[in-house]
């Protein structure tokens, strides 16, 4: 497939993981990059644009399913009659909310299912009709992701808010999976265990060696090396932690 | 603790299992029992309090954080000064949704977190204070059970609103756990793995033998038994099936 | 059934969890109570029966396939033509080994899997068979425990030897329960998440409250609870943990 | 690292994921090969080695200590005082025995420890301080890969004596990631969830489409991958299956 006709979106592109993973897809694809704040996603559009590559940014509330539908028109026109959608990624977590159960207000309870549920079902509802449209040109199968964390492995206390969102995404995955694998859809749930190194995090973990905190371009490299697998052997769910995270 | 003055509390009070709990729990307690539509509860209401029990029912939707707290201020009425609330079991399911995803509405989706997520959540922020209260008082430690199912476990294809609002439900069961565990609340999630037998479900199943569904009165059984283990000995999930289920 | 002919055996009959056990089930049954060294047994073999219950006790290396057959020949000896064996508890547990894997000599990983994986295997084998000849007699469903531990669910640093046994008891118990489940047989995996509150662990946990450790009684309530539930209501896993514990 | 001197070891070499590891990962580094029967490793052994590879093959039997000890002698001799050990693949799965389990004699039942957790073991403590050795000089951070299956997470009924055997490997796959990730060692636990594509597997799964069995050079591609993740970046599980499977 000719790079300019195939592209990837990002969902949830900021300074960390979701910049890492637009640069790398945009070494092959054109790139749609969603953030609720387009200061979150210029700065990558940019570098894309001014690299070689071919990026575009759409401010999106992924919680909200007009604005979804509306990045999606865009995109669509975007892509045009000759291009596929070959890959995407939902990578939109929300707040990390912790704080005793009795105080959670409303708001802050559902902000966690806000970003990891509702979001992750508009993002899905309208990539998967694409991705579906792309599974006979497509290099690698269409591929969907969604990064999650430990939090949709265990319920811990004082974060009723972010778990019941990261479990709530995990079903979803699944459930994505097994109806759109058989389709030819990769979908792909990644536990991502461990703090990631950016600049918000630069003075977490300092005794704890140089390798504590994940990089978001091996997150990327990882992601991308999904997206390539054959049809033959898919992986719906992978984690990732430092060496030395305590898991 | 002398029976008047010792409450439970059933969210999701319909012919199946919200009856048997609370018919199980009104042999020990005066028993609310919540539904939305009071022709869920009038019968069991009527049932208890003819049988020499005590039971009142209120009209609620968990889903919405008003109604629940208009139903608890109620119930704290009912109680009064000198009585505790000593078990809570959140028994609503919401629909049961089976579909392919990309025909799922918004509306529909979202169904399985407004039951099993939002309105677990403000059940569970109105009892857990109570139960807190009944710490020192009550005979047997203050248990919230909450009712799940096997789609907790596994995201199945086409039930991805089900499955979603589950795994939420058994996050927030587990973050629970953990915070108010130590602090002598008993917190269960109970995975419901079969068919239920009640009036709706007589035709099913016909040909797998008499005990191929599930009893209401056995897991009633079950709910109480959780409720009078000790301190000590807490079970925080509990799997029950019939001895044919397929798991 | 009168309880002259109904019985239960216990594998694994310390101090602990095995003596509370068979004190629990020698209210409703005859008991065999099984371990390698006498002087495990003898005190609550004598202790039941000077209390009038009854109870035998027989030297058993569940280990080896030759010990474990003469055990349960001796046990169908006692039983007779008329008797059956209702409940069977497995409650090896072996030693727990914490060592750096590079340490492990081969006797010692082995052990893990020589007490909870071949052993358990052995007395199945034994146990299964009288199990099966108990369905349509007894009052509740035959049922066969398997008492494991939190290493089954997570294989922690060096933990091996004792991780990989409760791995396989847990694989064990869950392939036993999906073959004999339909067949009327009620397994159970019980996942213990604690300390146990017996002689050897009088200092352990002193400023942890009165309550931070497991009353082995509490587990003996809770086997016998499981062994009461119908065939319409089975319980195929359960854990246990004291209220205070972190899991 | 020049690759005449880096040095991977896969044991379990057949002519499925076994020959597909081998032949990945000798494009890097010279291949020492084990399998009981030397006719399992003999055509892989002259591939690589006719193809400018460079193996050596050596008949051991895994389950046996004095053996595997005896062939890591060989290694070491071969790999010689520069050469460091910087890849390792326990693919050693034994016979899968699917049969009622009254029916299981005592070797058969044990088949599936001897092959999955004692044969496991003696690989894994003759290789892992070779690993420990590399882990300056390597590349990528030396790697343990542990080939395992569905039956690692389900203990299904009739498959006793493999399910404890997978159960058991995923045990010891994640003890040692917790105890070596931090000293440096990439320790991977690979469930293999689907029929792999080989000669014998040839009649299987016909109507089932092209891709209906997981191709071993994709396993291969997988676990090469795992080995060049960074340090910052480990997965310690992955789940490998065919788009159309069911799970």
């Amino acid at each position: 497939m000719a790079a300019p006709r195939a592209w990837a979106v990002v969902a949830g592109v900021g300074p960390g993981t979701g910049a890492s993973v637009a640069r790398k897809f945009a070494q092959s694809y054109s790139v749609a990059l969603l953030a609720r704040n387009p200061s979150n996603y210029e700065p990558i559009v940019k570098e894309i644009n001014n690299g070689g590559g071919h990026a575009i940014g759409i401010s999106t509330d992924t919680s909200d399913g007009g604005s979804v539908a509306n990045a999606f028109k865009q995109i669509k026109e975007q892509i045009g009659g000759q291009g596929k959608l070959v890959a995407a990624v939902y990578n939109v977590g929300g707040r990390f909310i912790r704080k005793p159960f009795l105080e959670l207000s409303e708001g802050e309870f559902e902000s966690g299912w806000e970003a990891n549920g509702r979001g992750a079902f508009h993002f899905s509802q309208q990539v998967i009709p694409l991705l579906l449209d792309a599974v006979e040109a497509s290099n690698y199968p269409p591929t969907l992701i969604f990064t999650s964390a430990t939090a949709a492995m265990k319920g811990s206390a004082l974060c009723a808010s972010f778990a019941t969102g990261k479990f709530a995404m995990r079903a979803l995955a699944q459930s994505l999976a097994r109806e759109f694998g058989p389709k030819g859809i990769h979908v792909n749930h990644a536990i991502i265990d461990g703090v990631i190194d950016i600049e918000r995090t630069k003075e977490w973990l300092k005794d704890a060696g140089p390798d504590a905190k994940i990089k978001p371009e091996a997150i990327a490299d990882t992601y991308w090396w999904i997206h390539t697998q054959p049809r033959t052997c898919f992986t719906n769910e992978i984690d990732i932690r430092p060496a030395v995270e305590k898991w």
